[in-house]
């Protein structure tokens, strides 16, 4: 099996780039946002600290980068303002791979403090924003220094490819055509990976403060249901098309596989159960259009196949394209998402599919 | 007056970066580590932490970045080995401004972590790093969260450049030819900007906690003494040669004057005592050859004028390139410089030059 690179998302601000497509995740951010209110008004209805230290792993690079400290401090505010309370400071430590631009996220913070300084109210204490490069499946705090974890569509990343992955010949993913053994390793590596990521913020957090994650799911046990793998399936179709036509290699298809997993809730809860350092306050399953722009929010939203597909490709473009660049090589990128596009409108055309998303929110014991 | 950007080094790791010309600071940073060394052992005399949190400001990009990082942790390790107790953790803050290069700082922290790992004690606590941008002259961190504030060769530069230099002409900096008025415009805007300094970190530190502030000084109290301003005079000399040849308008300038200051220790001690919130432990000033080629510590080194001003040329222009292209534009730099070059050259075969440094140990009350 070819080395796979940790993923990381397009740089920078062109076309592709993750900062300009990053719609769906910025829909899902606003989705959880009834979850995130919930989960604070919670934690400050049983302690106010005088600073509260909050993460958010895997903050990527772009305009949802400060949206989700924007929206953490906006209910905190709200909070401290209901009961007449001084706003506590805020210390965010924004978390990603250290390929991540995060000079980009730098240089928009001294705008965002303004927009602070000049909407808060009066009250409003401090915010202290640092970034900190690293993988969030090894430590990344001092013991028992977080109040509130934060983490949205990143958890279904996996620390890497699982192994035992030899038999999954002509697919990237779990699929219909795969194998049993390949669900298993899938899984296996998902328990491991999330037990771990709990272990390690269990020792990050301190007692009583809480963890909000976002990730994509599926709805069902049954590994192979549409709503799992089907964008992958339809990735899997461009590249085998890219096979056919001699663009790329059988066997480099053969040797690719997504370090990707989308658990059943179910899954979840149980990880959570054994790992044993969190309490389980809530897990909530919601459903979003694959198209982001196909969204009750958007009232002036008129289905195109087309532009659907183009909107589609363009997410996911966005956060694969360095992963599949660095095997499959860059000469294909342009054909492989040109082909994919296609697909999915043709698929969209046929039937709408969505993605399912989990968010659960722990509390460390 | 022209608005002047505040100054950051030159980005990058090409010929001209700053990465690539920092030997001077490097020199400083290993002639500090006895003051380092010392403040720290005395720190740790009466208290110990569980987390040593702990800021370096001004921190650029380039490789001191990360030496410093590892020199106070080198000390501490001593220091716990020694009474056989086990090491900290380490939070360490970066902190330079928003356009400061954070992303090739944060690409050599992975190989960093493993350094850590394989040289240190097994009692070695674990270090986390992350990167602050904005300027020191406003708050960075919560209250009372600091355990040990570094900086060096930053806090020469001032929040900006002073006012009421408009008879300053001719001039980039306070030099012989100078009216009285520039030196007291200068004087005032450190005043005002390194109170505000001791202010700002003073909510940050706990009580008992330390500051080591190296900079750039003078060794006498007249301001016109050649170590303090005459590295500047031969760099306006070399401005002043591309007036008289229409490369650059005379105006131009006369409107520039750098944001800089360089102190005589007793105005410094004077600042601390009428600040007043940290004691004064210690104030040494110590001389460095302008060439840091030229030191005890290169056993090498054989004096050749030209490979000397070329030396000093690289180490300024890192420096001040990008403040300097911003008002000259960027098409006389390099001519700028090759004259820099030039006129060092020549003072140095005529007379051995010395930066004066001086370094403060300060405790808060």
């Amino acid at each position: 099996m070819a080395a796979v690179k940790i993923p990381h998302m397009n740089a920078g601000d062109g076309e592709t780039s993750y900062a300009n497509n990053s719609l769906l995740q910025k829909t899902v951010i606003l989705k959880v946002r009834p979850f995130l209110e919930e989960t604070i008004k919670d934690m400050f209805s049983s302690s106010s600290p005088t600073c509260f230290k909050v993460a958010d792993l895997g903050c990527s690079s772009g305009p949802n980068t400060l949206l989700v400290v924007s929206e953490i401090i906006d209910i905190i505010q709200g909070i401290c303002h209901q009961v007449n309370r001084k706003s506590p400071e805020f210390q965010v430590f924004l978390n990603d791979l250290p390929e991540n631009d995060f000079n980009s996220i730098f240089k928009s913070i001294p705008a965002f403090y303004e927009i602070l300084n000049r909407e808060k109210l009066d009250s409003f204490g401090a915010c202290f924003i640092s970034g900190l490069p690293g993988s969030f499946y090894d430590r990344l705090f001092p013991t028992a220094t977080l109040h509130f974890v934060h983490s949205s569509y990143s958890v279904h990343w996996l620390s890497k490819v699982p192994e035992n992955l030899e038999n999954n010949k002509g697919n990237i993913y779990m699929a219909k055509s795969s194998p049993p053994s390949v669900y298993k390793s899938y899984l296996e590596q998902f328990q491991k990976d999330f037990s771990l990521f709990l272990s390690l913020r269990s020792e990050e957090i301190i007692c009583g403060g809480r963890m909000l994650l976002t990730f994509i799911g599926r709805s069902v046990a049954d590994p192979w249901s549409k709503d799992c793998c089907y964008l992958w399936e339809l990735l899997t179709k461009s590249i085998l098309e890219l096979v056919d036509e001699g663009q790329v290699e059988e066997s480099e298809l053969d040797s690719f596989n997504l370090p990707f997993y989308s658990p059943y809730a179910e899954e979840v809860r149980e990880i959570v159960e054994n790992q044993g350092s969190f309490n389980l306050e809530k897990i909530k399953v919601f459903e979003m259009n694959w198209d982001p722009n196909d969204d009750v929010s958007n009232k002036k939203f008129v289905f195109n196949k087309d532009k659907s597909g183009q909107s589609v490709q363009s997410c996911i473009r966005a956060v694969t394209e360095p992963i599949l660049a660095s095997h499959f090589g860059e000469g294909v990128i342009d054909t492989l998402f040109a082909r994919y596009a296609k697909h999915v409108a043709e698929h969209l055309a046929f039937e709408k599919t969505k993605y399912i998303n989990i968010v659960v929110s722990i509390t460390k014991k």
